[in-house]
């Protein structure tokens, strides 16, 4: 077993009204930044798993993401390993 | 003037309580993905900004990021370039 991190990036669906997004585009227009087009504001997330290889990890964390990081409908996912942590015993 | 994106990666520093983080983890480890270790929550935002040159893109990122996207007490940030999107006019 090796511990393995991932980091997923959850974003909205490109066309789909992202409030948060355009809200930080405002803010930033508004404090002088007038070259900003668009803003979309999505997570991140890194995830410390425990697993035998670099390809189950990546699966599992696919997993994760299609059953409950990120919502099918309005998002889109993104997963990559950022290293190799440890090794997490035996 | 060319229009680039960029990626703006929010995350809360390592030893922050991470309440969403926390909830995240007990949530997979209770799906059954027991080989989660822990799981730390933070933002991707994703910037279109007119600008002369490549470096000034990033500068004004970062400059956003220091007045308005992290909180600098709570939370480090990563900004990098994810390309030019196109000329945008003169």
């Amino acid at each position: 077993m090796t511990r393995y991190r991932l980091e997923i990036l959850v974003k909205p669906r490109p066309g789909l009204l992202d409030p948060q997004g355009k809200a930080i585009h405002h803010s930033l227009n508004s404090l002088g930044w007038e070259g900003v087009q668009d803003v979309r504001v999505g997570k991140a997330m890194y995830v410390d798993l425990d697993a035998a290889s670099e390809s189950e990890a990546l699966e599992a964390a696919d997993a994760m993401c299609r059953k409950l990081l990120a919502n099918p409908v309005t998002e889109d996912f993104e997963v990559s390993l950022v290293g190799a942590l440890e090794g997490a015993g035996s």
